[in-house]
């Protein structure tokens, strides 16, 4: 049976801040990315969501970002592989002592965010996080962008990765999501989507915006969850792949 | 032979800013108890003063605080329990994986400041603490100051604890610190400091300001490491007991 | 004719994180407390809050806090009054560089949460706050609760000061705000806060839980902007003052 | 008699860390460059420092940074042109605010760090930087290296602008300071640098590191408050541009 992992970032308010409905898209979700306090999240919220995912099943991934709270870990910052990798363990340590409290398993690491992007292009930053994740555990996986210098770090450092899709996103003929301003670069129906996940788990493929067909290999989808519909696309989303034979499940399962 | 542990504040930096002598210190303490960035300590310094305890073979501890890097943890705040118990578990979880990247091992949790003040007198808020603490790990050893209800927490959270005295501090009758401001709180001379050691590791007793003995237990000193000459009074201190023949060990060996 | 000052805090959301429906809000009150960055708001929510107020009339107040932003500044903290009047003028002299950039005027200033009950019980607080307010300028009203520090230090300090009381919220026969955790302590009827309104700003009384009347004297209303239906509560608060012969108008016109 | 002014970054201490030794660097400069609580300083902080530079009668300035305490605001970050006027207007009114309580006047603004950098190549942060300036007064003057967009943005924005060199830093060929790493980056003697500076101020003349003269005018010089050696290297500049006939005077003077 054909297999494929859903991601979700969580756990990012802070403080009297909520963003998110956290515990619903638990329900449609195999693996939850939680913040670790510097982009967002507080230990409080770490504790409840982790609380939460234990309690749905649903496997633990770090979301460490960049030590930005007021730009959300969007802004990328001059930081040298040094500091990637301190900020990375510090993050995956806090976030590690609340999985263990509550009897979980700490899954996967995934950057957020800007610290995701400039990971993904440059090998240092990425070889920095990949050795950050690996002294936390060997038994951990790294997510990344399909092709980019965070799988290649951290396939280098021993670890498992996942190449990630995103579902309500478009590709460009050469195999990069189409950008966030232009015209077509978001999906908006869940069928659509979902005919898009469907055909990427069975056939390796994807159409590009312009009409061909791209080789793009996935482990792993993100599912936004701060739509005002991100819920009920997850909810469809979960639906229509299991309408197609295509099994949700952690990559670490 | 007579034993004692001798334990020092810190990695108390934060990013350009550096706050005392922690590479010279540490040739003559114990064990040290490592800030973790929240009332001090940053991801880089934290890494740094693992190494470093780990190259010299000092044991290693958690000096976990208050939210408030400004105040330098030493205002106390209004937490809840659950405030307390969170923000402790956080900061151990961080400081614990590099500690496990360096290839060393955790041994105590000693909060700091004002979280250290509250701790010791408020149930609740030591109950939590505790509980982070044996979260993480039952064999660590939680710090308190004599008969307070940090050790009282940690006896009932299953934990081994530490009694605290201060090399520099003198007692009051009741067995209390004599409070910072008052004329006679601080013993200048390591001659006087190291004396009053001796006794303490020899009788448990402690001689009062004004001249009573106390029983008084400690299993481990705390030197202050800020003063301007904090080094020569640790080394001095520690030839001190070594001409004693009392043997400088961490708690947990 | 009657009038009275409806009041609210204001740009209370961080980054990427919103809070408040402050747009909609300020079609009904006379008065903002605008956050400055330590409890909340930042510097992009700041400049966008001052210039709604200007844009439809509202007169701007500072609403400084604690440094606590994961606390959202409810938590006490043992500050010093030095601490006090620095962090209050650091917050009052951000925020008017904003108010002054958009062509308005800085018209009050409310200390928010903590900072507000620590500086209504405690004379040397208080005074701190109001030295702050005036250094900033004399023609500043200070809001605080009736009878407190916070009004008697404005006076003290030759500043305008505006007694406030709430809309929806009962009051003990000794004149003190029933507290929240108790039963009847809200008010959730625009039509019953209004009322209360009514009596309060005609007759200067106020009828406590047990059925006393109180005297209580209010130069401005607080109206709460973060429950489900703070809009509508304000939107029907506003129109039965209305109603009543009542103007809304700030506390400096 | 020809002039120059001498500029020191000043107030960058935090809390329990200090960071330089101001009140004797005030001693020997005519302008300071305060830190304003983002990259460095705190409301405390810098109460402080504007009052030794209000006693000692030294220009005061806004040193604005990026919202980057652990990086010292020595990291870029893409921020966009709102987010650094933004974050400009806020660190200036709070600056003000103080100034202004101590009776002082706010002379001059010159960004930090990672933001000096930035600016003074795009001219969109520039003119971002330079609105925020002139929204807080018009009298203001905007420091920035020579030829930068900082200055052409002052000027621009209708402010009096100040070309600045540096006292211990040698030019390359094309004008440009000889990066920190490479050799001869760094003048280490007090004699020379004095001598270069003599040449700089009546001359508008630099010999650039590989002999040749170019032309290069200054307003201010900015001395480094943070070496071993910062003081000493100070008073001997200072004495040796008196001996020189060059008066040390504030550019707004």
């Amino acid at each position: 049976m054909s297999r494929i992992d859903l991601n979700c970032d969580m756990g990012e308010g802070f403080g009297a801040y909520r963003l998110g409905r956290d515990a619903e898209l638990l329900d449609y979700v195999s693996s939850a990315n939680i913040a670790c306090g510097f982009h967002a999240g507080d230990p409080a919220t770490m504790r409840t969501t982790v609380q939460l995912c234990v309690r749905k099943g649903v496997a633990i991934g770090a979301h460490p970002g960049l030590p930005d709270l007021n730009g959300f870990g969007r802004r990328e910052m001059a930081i040298t592989p040094n500091e990637a990798y301190e900020l990375t363990l510090y993050q995956l340590g806090a976030l590690q002592a609340f999985v263990h409290a509550e009897g979980g398993r700490l899954q996967h690491v995934k950057p957020h965010g800007a610290l995701y992007h400039m990971a993904a292009k440059r090998h240092e930053l990425a070889a920095a996080i990949a050795a950050a994740t690996a002294s936390v555990s060997a038994e951990l996986t790294l997510y990344g962008p399909p092709g980019s210098e965070l799988l290649r770090a951290g396939a280098a450092a021993g670890l498992r990765t996942a190449s990630e899709a995103f579902a309500d996103r478009t590709y460009r003929r050469d195999g990069v999501l189409t950008p966030r301003g232009e015209a077509g670069a978001l999906i908006e129906s869940a069928a659509d989507a979902a005919a898009q996940l469907v055909r990427l788990v069975r056939e390796g493929k994807v159409r590009s915006l312009d009409g061909e067909d791209l080789p793009l290999h996935a482990d792993t989808i993100c599912l936004h969850g701060d739509g005002a519909h991100a819920v009920e696309f997850a909810r469809d989303i979960r639906a229509l792949l299991a309408s197609s034979g295509i099994a949700v499940l952690p990559v670490g399962s």
